[in-house]
């Protein structure tokens, strides 16, 4: 499964997996960094996966390796061989509101008190916990798992093989006024919707607006941390990452593989390129071309923001100095 | 309806709103900015809403167009036409649990499984969507929309025509505490309340706290995006306009028709005056002057903070320049 | 109850608490700061509570004073005295839905469509408000309360006397990947879960992730505002203190009594000494060692940010100044 190399005995049971200082004699841990490779040693897992060209310290104890290319996936897939998910009983609860007009595929769990409106189609094996909320006419592909509390707001589209964590809402109003004469604000109907694709996973209490026009998209494997707001009409790439309270406003486009680190605000209208890394609070307006690495407020290049940020600690020093050269420059040639 | 000049036949019939570029021929379509006549040209609307001072392209197929003085203004009226907005069936759900001391007014819609506190209010048309929880005395005006899992906690007022989108909690404790002697967090009663006037609408998973004492206060016409935090005490001027992710500290006073952008923070017992706008992701503490636009952290004047952004972007070249300077110095009349 | 030195008579009735300028003659107010003693001589208080060294202004009406040590932590006991909190009817509300493997002990309060896992236990005395789903195996202390819509994931285990505000989320899956050859994202299994310990209180809408291996852990006595993410494999020390908006990436060290503004954000892997203070909107990244107060985004010490703050702002005119001189520095011995 992982394409590993075993060394030492093949018949080791584990039930299952630790952080390297806490794992127990039947549990799995990983070396990522070649540098904890003391703490390693000291580790009393019982399997330990490690990098290819991993060389035990010299008090290691003997035990099992799993030498692999990439310790950190593989970790990952190691650790999904021991997740216990929670589950819904099978079936839909005795609770739960289902419009008559509602479609639901094989397999289908549905937990206490959810609602379930006209049109709503749900595919094939998938989870609604407790509590949650699909508008008229929402759908959920196959595969899906809906924590307690999720609402899908009128008209949205959900892939197949999608988490979302408590509370997410899907498709709620997007944040489109204009000013009358007056100065009061008029509502710009929302008629859009959101559409989301396969393989997303959302995190707790985050928020993506459906569109004025058209159509807010969240494109393929897509993954979505925590109280996150994606405005009307934005448009994300597939396989990019947004971290915990990142802010994106209306009309963005981000493309395929970017990552925006905790809360990065994206101004409206701002486009960023495939394969971009933002990081943390950096405020991203206009363009950012593909394979850029941005910082800061306006965000620019991140090596010419961290020598502003250096620059701007010697800055209260520099300003005395220069104060000094005006009252008394050296004397020409004094060097 | 729009005070528009109808430029082509009247008897044109259309189904719907879109985008310039996506909009078919029966849809309306709306051009904000001229300079993107050729778009228009291209575009397959039905009817285009236009500036009044708008001269189509060479190229442009016969086409209505509706010449108004405010193009955005008018799409936001033509959208509300075309809206379907998501509704209740008539009447209350068999599983909405209301208090026998709650009074509802005529037309009121109740979702499943709403549950209405003792001695609540709710004033006539109102929907109230399924999972919603109304606290005791809580207050609801006419014709107001409550999505989805919106709480109202005890004695929270809301005026009339608001809309409040899921999982909106208003008049949640404010966050109070006072050390005692061994530096631990001793609670303060947030005995107070929280009042929203009308015409108020907030986004999705945003919170108003109540006050400590007296009321926390969002004035008439306010709007508010989704995961907005506003703490006890605050008070918010008619028409002001808060973006997704702002957030405002405690006993903060915001005048009328203010505009607070995306991430905004504010400092506890800030003031800000009429007129005010800020841009994103600006911190503002003390007090901001009626009409002024300010941005940074501490926010100041908007043209002073860009010219410091430009400033600091040649910073690190400066030093270079200032440590040349102090080496060698040129000399006096060289130039 | 207060330690208080009693000034005037001892037998006035007093309905309720208010501020200084609002309170009228049955209700008790405080001066917290001496400099506000004008207003406080035009109060209409019937008792307000003072420093022990206040002296009151030459027209103050008689009335009962309290003169105490600290007022503002007076303030917050007596407050509490006339708080009525939002209760519960006693017992568990008929719509419940309660797993038959659920333990429940004294007194317990449930309200309304709460839905109660398998082996879930709840402590004496604490209420659970409507539409609260704690999933299997979760754990509440005693004389805890759970304001509606709060989730307890799988497992996570809360301690007594905590209050968890509206929409609450613990125990949701940490944000955990690992990009595979083809950078697509692999979800690394949340194996670990989340403990919070006694006397914690969290804001609406905020959430606490489980930890991947191990446990997230919420120290004693700490209290979080609105909106705050915590991380997966966060450990916060006991009587911190998280305001509005905070963000926490993953396996972050908070020490003990440390205070985060609002809006702070701190990066993974970032280790937070005892005592320490972080100012509104800062990022952290590092260490901070105990007792430090930190500003700005890397946060440095905030002294030091407030001269970088106050340098950036001559710094457009520093530039100009550098420019002139060297253009033409002045003659030496020109002064």
């Amino acid at each position: 499964m992982l394409g590993a190399d075993l060394i030492g005995p093949a018949d080791v049971l584990v039930r299952g997996i630790a952080a390297l200082e806490e794992a127990g004699p039947e549990e799995v841990a990983f070396l990522g960094d070649p540098r904890r490779r003391s703490e390693a040693s000291r580790s009393g897992a019982a399997v330990l996966i490690v990098p290819r060209d991993y060389c035990p310290a010299a008090g290691e104890p003997a035990r099992v390796r799993l030498a692999v290319d990439r310790p950190y996936e593989a970790f990952a897939r190691v650790g999904s061989l021991f997740y216990r998910p929670p589950e819904l009983a099978p079936g839909i609860h005795p609770t739960a509101v289902l419009d008559p007009t509602a479609t639901v595929g094989y397999g289908v769990r549905i937990g206490a008190y959810a609602v379930i409106g006209a049109g709503v189609q749900i595919g094939s094996r998938s989870q609604i916990f407790p509590h949650c909320v699909l508008y008229e006419e929402a759908s959920v592909g196959e595969d899906c798992v809906l924590h307690s509390h999720v609402v899908l707001r009128e008209r949205v589209r959900l892939g197949s093989r999608c988490i979302l964590h408590n509370h997410v809402t899907l498709g709620a109003d997007g944040f489109g006024y204009v000013r009358d004469e007056s100065k009061r604000w008029v509502k710009i109907a929302q008629n859009g919707t959101l559409v989301v694709d396969d393989d997303v996973e959302i995190g707790a209490l985050s928020a993506a607006d459906r569109a004025a026009l058209g159509q807010t998209h969240v494109g393929r494997g897509v993954k979505i941390d925590n109280l996150v707001q994606i405005g009307h009409g934005d448009q994300i790439g597939e396989d990019s990452l947004l971290c915990g309270q990142v802010g994106l406003a209306g009309s963005v486009r981000i493309g395929k593989r970017v990552i925006l680190a905790g809360q990065v605000g994206v101004a409206d209208h701002a486009r960023i390129g495939d394969d971009v890394t933002v990081s943390a609070q950096s405020g991203v307006t206009g363009e950012l071309p593909a394979g850029m690495t941005a910082s800061g407020t306006p965000a620019c290049e991140n090596l010419a923001w961290r020598k502003q940020v250096a620059a701007l600690r010697q800055l209260p020093e520099a300003l005395r100095r220069l104060r000094r050269l005006e009252r008394c420059p050296r004397a020409p040639g004094a060097d």
